[in-house]
């Protein structure tokens, strides 16, 4: 039986527009508070990976600039990437060199600097992670397009409304308000999503999750390190599913759900012992990839929290604030805690990890009885999925 | 223990322009034989792993067009990319998701279409990987100035001369000429190579690796699949080391050798259990990162084929070529077979693959004794470094 795997620090920098630092010092924003809370050392570390889609930033070798300004040259390292599930391939990286023995301690880094580039040049970017030739180039697609057609296949299937849509924007922004590294940390009604700027219709700005940068570190250790080190605070991660989607939506035969995170979390719940039939009953709450609000309803009803037509009504009942049926983003997700695409799934794993062992700030600590967290991160429009399963106890 | 992994199946594109085709054709043109040579169908495909750095092509998710161009849809992929050394971060992820237990079959596609744009917006774009903020901006390095250094420094410490460096490139260039996948499937001569038209001194065009459209594929299977599919045919990884190095060139301290290779061959040689003192004895071929011909120089010593400041001894003397101490690059390197950047690792895995199964086209097959062949893949100028040995009995 191969290594079991777990985080024993974390590092999260203020996420939002992050003019007053350069690619490198946003990095170690979150590298060194990573180091500290684990008790490690840059020269401890086997191997380290950075997750960022990087298409904005100038520097294209962020695995060689943090090596040089957190010394942790000449270790080894790559950069991992799957669009928006970047965070969570990188985080797989460092899992499997864990796994296969490879490495006793891994660094696992996310990062992006989104604002470098103009919004215009960060969306046509974007857009580019379908099918660049066809949807994009001729149909000229950008990602709000490219949701809206799954919210709107939603509403006409299940009679969800712009107001159901707008009430995830509520919860996350309630969240993000009393998440210090959030982008956006204030509360906002209904109203406020109804009454802003149409982007694609149903979506609203207040719909969408923003444009962001900033960068979440964690280190990974094999149970031999944790013994080793002593560690008291870790996390497990217990499993995790990956899916791919077909490039074309032309392809893809319903709206209202996504394959590749329905067969992504199926290797997830399978790995890390959860019945799938009824996964609420195994977890204490989930992180969900709310790109845009219709987004978070279909995770629900793709990650089996609820059945087919009713992630609304999760959303209606306030069944995913805490003291519901299931907390989900209850640190602001995507949409108030910002999308600083390589960082989000590691955030996540931080997230999973500081909810796990009772850190979250007040007023946004989920009750911890069944001791697991999830994580759904999507890239593109369900082009990689990457479901993972995080546990006070190790399988 | 964790998994052995076997390569199993491979598939090589011809290597050129290929503006015949677009990317999802030319991934197919390796994909298949893959297949075909391993016996499986995507069906069967358990994970599958991208590398490409891919910042030429429109195409951003290159997993996703594959996922329905091949059929491997719904199974979980990412990209994996360390600059010209992507091949062998591709590899690493296959090979650990495999030795971790995650998966029994995974898919390792290297590919890039790097003529989709200008070469002289390509140049620009290589050059990113370094220190784009302080050497690309600053100074104007691109990639043979920044290599031409450590070939002037090597001039001056061991009195190469540019005849020295000509005669890697008519080698690669004989071998290249034997290999119906190369780029440049001619001989050329010294004189060839001193004559064409200066680049960044010391080196000329001829002493340049080209710009070069390809794909590359290898089918990884664990020992049990191996047992189970029956296969005779297959070569083991038998390790891999890593390195990353400093940014900025001018944190260097010599440049006549790159840390992060001498640190990547201690640990592959290690793993693999190859005495580090004399791997040649070890070896029956390697496959070097000779992007320009003094790289291929220092990659022998950094490797520890010959003592500091022998390399270019080994060149005098033939030593490289088929019959010498250790057969090099006989599939014409990148100089000769083409360098399309996120095929090439995945291109030396090939390499080794055939060689060891001794399936090399006529007048470039090498003698099969000690079983192990050896890939360095070096990402930007030292930046990154994968060592990979390659085996046909198991560890």
């Amino acid at each position: 039986m191969s290594e079991n795997v777990a985080i024993i620090g974390t590092g999260h920098s203020k996420f939002g527009t992050r003019k007053d630092v350069n690619v490198a010092e946003l990095c170690w924003e979150s590298i060194k508070p990573a180091f500290e809370s684990a008790g490690v050392e840059p020269k401890d570390i086997d191997y380290f990976v950075v997750g960022t889609a990087g298409m904005w930033s100038s520097e294209a070798a962020v695995p060689a600039l943090i090596a040089e300004y957190a010394g942790l040259e000449p270790k080894g390292s790559m950069r991992a990437e799957a669009a928006c599930a970047t965070g969570s391939a990188a985080i797989r990286v460092g899992y499997t060199t864990i796994k296969s023995e490879l490495a006793d301690l891994v660094l696992v880094l996310g990062v992006e600097k989104m604002q470098e580039s103009p919004s215009s040049t960060v969306i046509e970017l974007i857009g580019r992670f379908g099918s660049y030739f066809w949807e994009f180039e001729n149909f000229g697609l950008t990602f709000p397009g490219y949701y809206a057609m799954y919210g709107t296949a939603y509403m006409i299937k299940y009679g969800a409304t712009e107001e159901d849509f707008a009430k995830v924007a509520v919860k996350n922004h309630y969240y993000g308000a009393k998440n210090p590294y959030a982008q956006f940390q204030r509360e906002i009604t209904v109203e406020t999503v109804l009454k802003s700027p149409y982007i694609a219709w149903p979506f609203k700005l207040y719909d969408c999750s923003p444009i962001t940068d900033g960068s979440a570190c964690v280190i990974l250790a094999s149970e031999e390190k944790v013994k080793e080190l002593g560690v008291e605070e870790k996390v497990w991660i217990l499993g995790q599913g990956t899916g791919t989607g077909t490039a074309n939506l032309s392809k893809r035969k319903d709206f209202t759900s996504l394959p590749s995170v329905v067969h992504a979390a199926e290797i997830a719940y399978k790995i890390a012992g959860i019945d799938k039939d009824d996964p609420v009953k195994y977890l204490d709450g989930a992180d969900v990839h709310d790109c845009f609000t219709a987004a978070e309803i279909i995770a629900y009803e793709d990650l089996n929290f609820c059945r087919r037509g009713e992630g609304m009504k999760l959303v209606r009942e306030e069944q995913t604030y805490i003291g519901g049926r299931i907390p989900v983003n209850i640190d602001g997700g995507l949409k108030a805690k910002g999308h600083p695409i390589g960082a989000t799934g590691v955030s996540q794993a931080i997230e999973a990890y500081k909810q796990l062992l009772q850190k979250a700030e007040p007023g946004r600590q989920a009750d911890i009885v069944k001791g697991r967290w999830l994580a759904h991160n999507v890239g593109g429009t369900g082009h990689y999925a990457y479901v993972t399963v995080y546990g006070l106890e190790k399988r």
